[in-house]
């Protein structure tokens, strides 16, 4: 029975932890899948590890792909799109999958970019603390969210098609929203918790920390792994967002140490069960409710 | 082969999560297990499971026990030796398993309890965002470090034989530290991680996240779901050295956050490649590392 997608190519741009992953996955689902990445190392890998049916170090390899990721870093996305926009195939689609996207998409959806395909903005919610093609794996996005941040509905179209695709990669859903609120939800949901990271461990107990830890050091010190080329770029292009959620930790982390210093339980408890409560009731959706 | 354990006798005091694995964890190595806890729904629950070979809502179903864990909150600790100590058998250990130590262990340590018993402090360092009977488990402590911090070195012997014990039991070692130095790397290890899971759920994103999370959200969260009856007593009783760290952590947000919003990238990319070094250096110890 044809789902739609026979004789469907996908291309990925960037074969690194998301490229590759997103290769392998689309790959498993028995649809053709070419890879562009400028390192020939990275292309001979995936080439003979078979996530990939052709693979090149010149984005020549992706012009006759119907849907293109581009899993680059931040700096590389709007140049990658831009430059190659000519040969991209008549009415392809190319969706990046960089972790900001108000800058990507201003520049990108503003722009005269020649050629005949749509670019949308996404985002595959899913990672690890490792990085590089040799980290990837086709399960990473099992279940995970893609998010899409469309120019605007005329996509609609497009976005049942990528949505169709996604979910028979594995991914659990796609969310449709705006690329400012994709980047004020991040700055919470995965900037923050990097920035936590590492300045947990740049306190001088951290190197003594072996024979006093157990589960708590270790989840909250995991991404502390970072890769600091991409993070930094991921920072400070989401600047504003991801400062105020900072300032608004550094507050909450204030009424905590106050109501300790203060040795006043009765406020101490009620802030930590406050923030039970929160907990409790964010672990009502996850990765099964609501799809949009 | 007797092993220097036949007719041991096992006693834990309190069957939370803490006392109701320990238990199990002792039971599962054939050893005697004697349980005490106030609610009678716990001591039928553990019974019924086999998790004790005995139980009461008395502690006088500890009085033949050998080594006995009390596995209390940090108020019911020095009250629960204090008033049975007299009754404790001849010869018999008592160590706690309390996540603070400076203030438990001075009370203990400077009282004349009388009896003829040895009081240690200990804390088994493992846990769940879970707690009472119900959350307990054998394998809990798989691996993990108890850390004992004894009053002097005339108490060896017992520490030997703790040791011993502790590791047929399923503890991956036994580390012997003072009070005032556990005091202050549980303040890091894990006082502070919970710090920041309660405030981070704060965030009036939070309740948004779900479609926008993955890995590190979870992660950096988890522990959010506390117990505030006992968090906010150890947070109370360890001020000094929680607020120390609370502080350290703040002082390093600011700088990763101060680098961002002036954009300085190579500032930026400095901090998280420190500390990148600092965690890939303390993922070379763990749990199977150096025991003593």
């Amino acid at each position: 029975m044809d789902d739609g997608f026979t004789g469907f190519r996908i291309g990925v741009a960037g074969l690194g932890l998301i490229g590759g992953s997103l290769a392998k996955a689309f790959k498993s689902t028995g649809l053709y899948v070419a890879g562009f990445d400028s390192a020939k190392s990275v292309v001979s890998a995936a080439l003979k590890e078979g996530a990939v049916d052709a693979a090149g170090c010149e984005p020549s390899i992706l012009f006759d792909c119907d849907i293109i990721f581009a899993a680059l870093y931040p700096a590389g996305i709007v140049q990658f799109v831009k430059s190659n926009a000519p040969r991209f195939k008549t009415g392809s689609v190319v969706v990046d999958c960089c972790g900001i996207k108000n800058k990507v998409c201003a520049e990108l959806y503003s722009a005269e970019l020649g050629g005949n395909f749509t670019f949308i903005g996404g985002h595959p919610m899913a990672g690890t603390e490792n990085s590089g093609y040799s980290a990837s794996y086709a399960e990473l996005f099992r279940g995970a969210s893609f998010i899409l941040t469309p120019k605007s509905s005329e996509n609609s179209v497009i976005i049942e098609k990528l949505r169709d695709i996604l979910l028979k990669a594995g991914f659990g859903r796609v969310v449709v929203t705006t690329p400012q609120h994709h980047d004020r939800m991040i700055a919470f949901t995965s900037q923050l918790p990097h920035v936590l990271a590492c300045s947990y461990v740049m306190s001088p107990c951290c190197p003594q920390h072996d024979g006093f830890s157990a589960g708590s050091f270790r989840d909250i010190s995991r991404v502390a792994h970072i890769n600091p080329e991409l993070w930094s770029q991921l920072f400070i292009e989401n600047k504003d967002e991801l400062c105020d959620e900072i300032d608004i930790m550094i507050k909450n982390m204030q009424a905590i140490r106050d109501a300790a210093a203060s040795g006043d339980k009765h406020t101490l408890a009620a802030l930590l069960q406050k923030a039970r409560d929160i907990k409790d009731a964010c672990a009502c959706g996850g990765q099964d409710a609501g799809k949009i």
